[in-house]
């Protein structure tokens, strides 16, 4: 975004395709500076939240403003804890979803039906709001590691009696504690997804909140567009191309020149926003190193590095937060094509925040349409031509 | 809209908070003229269409640009008839919703898992979607018609073996034939509010798509979105308002005034785009007096035409099409929180059509949000001072 904004004649009618340059809203959350690389939430750049914050804070410091108190913490994580099981109908409706049913249409499914079980889902006020952030955030890691085993055809995990929302997601995955240096991973890439400005699905969120609809309305819809291969699920498609070189024992270097010669994408690099490289994406390299070594594969990131080195040789495209949670993910022992759920877990604070906001000062968000039909028809007329 | 629509210069950037006067895209769908207080879809004026042309073709008119022929007709409402039937674990998910569920949130739970049991689901070739629109189109009368059952203690009522839209719906809905009368004002009520140009789940639906989600995904949302009380809804408040009038045995004009002399809303009147009278609620008052002598009811219409009296002279403000739909559906034995899933049910219609016609020129839909918030904190800073 340029700093020069210009504000709208109120009489005046202005065309921009895609709402391309144009300003919706003010927002306090984030801030991605394009130009210089740097993402900002209220006011903390990223890499400082990865370094010294977990993702309960980061979500305190995003519904609230400010960073918290030991004792603010507690008190979210215990109600964290206390909203993670699901109710058994909601359970229920994972089990009968098909084996491969697409896990973002579960997760919006179950998302939708959450909403019947809770007491306060028609209620507006402000509190009540932000005790429906906090249960639709705690129960999104249990739908999705719920749908994972049950198509597996294992038992469902319940949460732990404590603990972060990374170590209870990986825990109610993978039926065994994570460890530590799997925990913290896991934790930095949800401080690393949890906001981006106004995206294609918090944007819909906040649409839909304009309505004065629910916060389910609302994070469902977010998540149908965060299933839209446009927006969330590129680190899927990097990570079949990750296995296919694995696989062939193909050159990495050679198979992208390959590719960019044959005229077909590499997945993965570019983003709509950043001119140089996302900093998300630094801090997902250093992590997929030191994972790599940790769980001896340090193969994925040396494939990653050297594509991303002949990307920037051969085009001058630096790789996107994708392209490297990929491959973290993949050591997690997480399912494929759960990566975009995950992703859809982490925004969830972004999401949520972003409803907070539009509800604390509400305008209807309502672009127009320019009509280009058909003009002057008539229906007897056209009925008897045709007969 | 004003006739003047000027471009945006590429590189600008422009503030329009809630994107009021910004074109978004254009459309052959439908146009809104409110001004002179017309509404054409695909070139035929709204009041033409009511009188001449049933819902399944006015489907028909909106996917493809031309009314059908008896042959092409036929064809669709073959295949309409043939998708009604509920695959099992819907009918299990609406038959599981609390009774006091929200009949919009189990619509929105519903359609989403539909999303599951369609073949086609994720295939995006433009036939494919075609054949969604139809599938979700006619599911989505036995949804609403089953949870209206079910919640009741009723048992569930398949589809008839024939028929349109409007007659399988009552019929499920009140498991008898609804007669001639019936089945023509409600079929009637679909066409009048099939398309509306880019209201906000119409938006809010094209969002979606424009990150090449799924039609599932994208009219989750848009119900998720018709659901808020700024957008549909606002008939179910009319309803409340006439059975208060009756109930209390009030004169209406005498209600009126009292409420506005208290500064409080009445129901049903003004629109955003019409400054002059909304065409579709013409024709349904017209309805409503004729539905009213054959049902020995014509207190509604005698309430709703004083109603509208008293608030043109107090206040110049026309009603809208919310305020004649409500007595409408009344008299059809319609349960009157269940009239926003009819609203969602026909202007599937319309959401459908947008997708198609998002899909087939497609362009990410995506403004700025401007950051107004805070710069420059550090966390180690922060904490430390909290200590």
């Amino acid at each position: 975004m340029t700093d020069e904004i210009k504000t709208k004649e109120e009489d005046s009618t202005i065309k921009a395709p895609g709402l391309d340059g144009i300003v919706a809203l003010e927002s306090e959350l984030s801030f991605v500076d394009g130009e210089n690389g740097d993402l900002i939430y209220r006011g903390y750049d990223i890499e400082d939240l990865a370094e010294n914050t977990s993702f309960e804070e980061v979500v305190y410091l995003l519904w609230n403003g400010d960073l918290p108190t030991q004792d603010e913490l507690d008190a979210l994580q215990s109600k964290l804890q206390e909203a993670r099981p699901l109710p058994d109908p909601v359970l229920d409706l994972i089990r009968q979803a098909p084996d491969d049913a697409h896990p973002m249409a579960v997760l919006r499914s179950a998302v939708s039906a959450l909403s019947f079980h809770d007491p306060e889902t028609e209620d507006q006020a402000p509190d009540a709001n932000r005790r429906k952030a906090i249960r639709i955030l705690a129960q999104m890691p249990s739908i999705i590691a719920a749908f994972a085993r049950l198509r597996n055809g294992k038992e469902y995990v319940p949460p732990l009696d404590g603990g972060s929302t990374a170590r209870n997601f990986l825990y109610m995955l993978n039926g065994e504690e994570p460890g530590e240096t799997a925990e913290k991973t896991f934790d930095v890439c949800l401080v690393l997804h949890a906001d981006h400005g106004l995206n294609a699905s918090t944007f819909t969120g906040r649409v839909i909140g304009s309505t004065l609809s629910d916060m389910y309305s609302a994070v469902t819809g977010a998540i149908g567009a965060l299933k839209g291969p446009l927006h969330g699920g590129a680190n899927v498609e990097v990570m079949k191309m990750l296995l296919e070189i694995d696989r062939s024992d193909q050159d990495p270097v050679a198979f992208v020149k390959q590719r960019l010669e044959e005229g077909e994408r590499v997945m993965g690099f570019g983003h709509r926003v950043y001119e140089t490289m996302d900093p998300r994406a630094a801090i997902l390299r250093d992590m997929l190193e030191d994972l790599g070594e940790a769980r001896d594969a340090i193969k994925w990131y040396r494939y990653s590095t050297q594509i991303a080195e002949t990307m920037q040789e051969e085009t001058g495209i630096d790789p996107n937060v994708d392209f490297f949670s990929a491959s973290v993910y993949y050591m997690l022992d997480i399912d494929i094509d759960l990566y975009t759920t995950i992703f859809a877990l982490s925004r969830t604070a972004g999401w949520s925040s972003h409803l907070l906001e539009q509800w604390a000062d509400n305008r209807l968000i309502r672009p127009l349409a320019q009509y280009v039909g058909a003009r002057n028809r008539s229906v007897s007329r056209d009925k008897s031509l045709a007969n």
